[in-house]
């Protein structure tokens, strides 16, 4: 074992020097360059796979199956007020017992735990099996040039992986309280109501979008999807914004528009609830003289990992570790294992979300060192089960 | 007769210096000053009223009763895109048969024509009784300054109005097709929720406010006011804005804000209808977490000028001049008529108003003249009737 070697088995300076890099989507930073030394200085082979404005890194150690990949992102949401927070967003300083800094859970500090946790497994074992990481700089912003891309060129070069592991902030309180194993998918639309500009008095003169608006949106938050299942919560439906921006009390508006979020479980699916849109539209257009549209995109939809040995594995590290019996949970937001799943049974684990996309986002030192000594016991645990 | 007065009885010199005069709201730059100097040469006796930043002008001959009054406005709304114009909207030039500018038709073509028909009247005859003229610079406007608060200070002064005609462009498609002996009242509101802001995927962390406006809208919406009736058209509530401005697809937002106007007639009151929407907002609000609040204004009540000796005698005039027996209606927008019906019985008849408040206001020099011949007949029909 070299210096080097032992050094990457403490996680904190590479949070720290994975902090400093201020690789807000889609810029880099050096965020990336600083990830591939470690991993080299592993015995890792490297490779960037950029796309478009955004870099990716893809990295493996060994050829033989089964594959382990940790997965996550460089990349950060921007700071916000810098002057609000109590210490540099980009400084990477631990106040007290706590790392503070923007990536700092949301996951620059789970992706130095996955590099120390396996430069600790390869001290002295040779895995009976690959290790990978597969790193994107894109998954705060449209997350088209990342994870997918990368999922896609590595299938098609022969690469396979057995299980995936992303290190996204998945407890909500403290560490070990919740594994994801699935994610709803997620629908937004746009409806536009296109009618005529008029003057209040003269309402036969106009055609006022704004009703034929509200019958779209009452069709659409009148249906209760579904009742959820064993894993997930009932699929629910959000208007996030309506705006018509008519600054006159006297005038009635030529265009209405309003957005909208769907979040579903694995009852639904992404193009039969576009379907169903479509007809809710096209009802209210009937005996309507204006025009109803609307553009509708699924950005992921619903899956789940079943539980099985995988799961198991992760639940009983976790516990071993934290004395937690961690919830197998399918609930919160998007996050790119909606890409590999298509790929590879995938799970989530990672620090407490609390301050994630904050001011002062922060987590304590420990819950790194911890979050490492999981790594250590799944990256164990799995090849003693899977290999 | 003197010069100066035989000049005055010819309309369009005073429409052009009027229209030259750039009176935007609340800006007179020299409108009243135009005004006051043709009335002086009459013989009226003319004061300013000035209220707030807006100045006023009121003018009287005669002492005894009934007293007659002319009642309208010098300010005008804004040119708009002034390189969209034919003309310069302040030139006041003549091209081929129209007067082009802002205020041709609103109002200021019509207070050339009370002014020549004045003039034309005063040739010879000395009234049975009194002439008045009612003009204010804060129509256009947030009308506070303007009619509302001088009727309110002659009141006080001691004077009184027998009968009063306002000069707004009422006529449709050709002069003489409309007389307005009445107005709808006008509402307006703005309903304000608010929640509590939070992301898509924890609905149940939020409280989203456009469900709780939908409702309310949906409450006001639902209901038919009135039916009409033999004067006015049905009520009608109009829905003109809604705001939520959250730009982010995966926020529920924290507030919502929607703007509406009711256009009422005498089958409704301003008071009324404000109680009925506040009780629609204590319905929704029951059970709802967030909180629904209303900012409520009754511009003005609706009114009726019964029909009757005075209204005869406008319909009688311009028959007489035009051919065309007018419909005596209550449709279109607020005026300070509204103001006015609290004082004396008023009906208004001007010009036709198809290009008012539009690029290219302009009126055919010809219908100043026809208008200047049926406020002279009805100056003379009026004294007749009621001196
Ligand atoms: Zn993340
Ligand atoms: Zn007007």
């Amino acid at each position: 074992m070299t210096d080097t070697h032992t050094a990457l088995t403490n996680p904190l300076p590479l949070a720290q020097a994975l902090i400093r890099a201020p690789s807000v989507t889609p810029r880099d930073e050096g965020a990336l360059d600083t990830l591939q030394a470690a991993l080299t200085a592993l015995g890792f082979a490297c490779r960037r796979m950029p796309f478009g404005e955004v870099d990716n890194l893809y990295a493996r150690l060994g050829t033989a199956d089964p594959v382990f990949c940790f997965a996550g992102h460089t990349d950060v949401v921007p700071a916000g007020q810098e002057a609000s927070w109590s210490a540099g967003p980009f400084a990477g300083e631990v106040h007290g017992e706590a790392l503070i800094g923007r990536g700092a859970v949301d996951m620059k500090g789970a992706i130095a735990a996955f590099v120390a946790a396996t430069a600790r497994y390869l001290d002295g074992t040779k895995p009976k099996g690959s290790i990978a990481f597969l790193i994107t700089g894109d998954e705060e912003g449209p997350a088209i040039n990342g994870t997918k891309k990368m999922l896609q060129a590595l299938e098609a070069q022969g690469e396979r992986f057995s299980h995936c592991l992303v290190g996204e902030p998945t407890n909500r309180t403290v560490l070990g309280d919740m594994v994801k194993i699935g994610r709803r998918g997620s629908l937004n639309g746009v409806i536009t109501v296109t009618g005529r500009q008029g003057h209040v008095a003269y309402p036969d003169r106009a055609i006022n979008p704004i009703p034929a608006l509200m019958e779209v949106l009452r069709a659409l938050t009148a249906r209760r999807l579904d009742e959820g299942n064993a894993h997930f919560q009932p699929s629910n439906l959000e208007v996030t914004s309506v705006d018509v921006g008519n600054p006159a009390h006297n005038v009635i508006p030529g265009e209405a528009r309003a957005k909208f979020n769907i979040r579903f479980n694995t009852e639904q699916d992404g193009e039969a609830l576009k379907s169903w849109i479509g007809g809710e539209i096209a009802k209210a257009q009937q005996g309507f003289t204006g025009i109803i549209s609307a553009d509708l995109t699924v950005t992921g939809d619903a899956f789940q990992t079943p539980e099985g040995p995988f799961t198991a594995l992760l639940a009983e590290a976790i516990l071993a570790r934290t004395g937690i019996s961690p919830e197998l949970s399918t609930s919160g937001g998007t996050s790119d294992a909606r890409f590999i799943k298509d790929y590879a049974p995938v799970a989530e684990f990672g620090l407490v979300g609390a301050s994630m996309h904050q001011i002062d986002e922060q987590t304590p030192v420990a819950d790194i060192k911890v979050l490492t000594e999981i790594y250590h016991d799944i990256l164990t645990r799995y090849f003693e089960v899977f290999a």
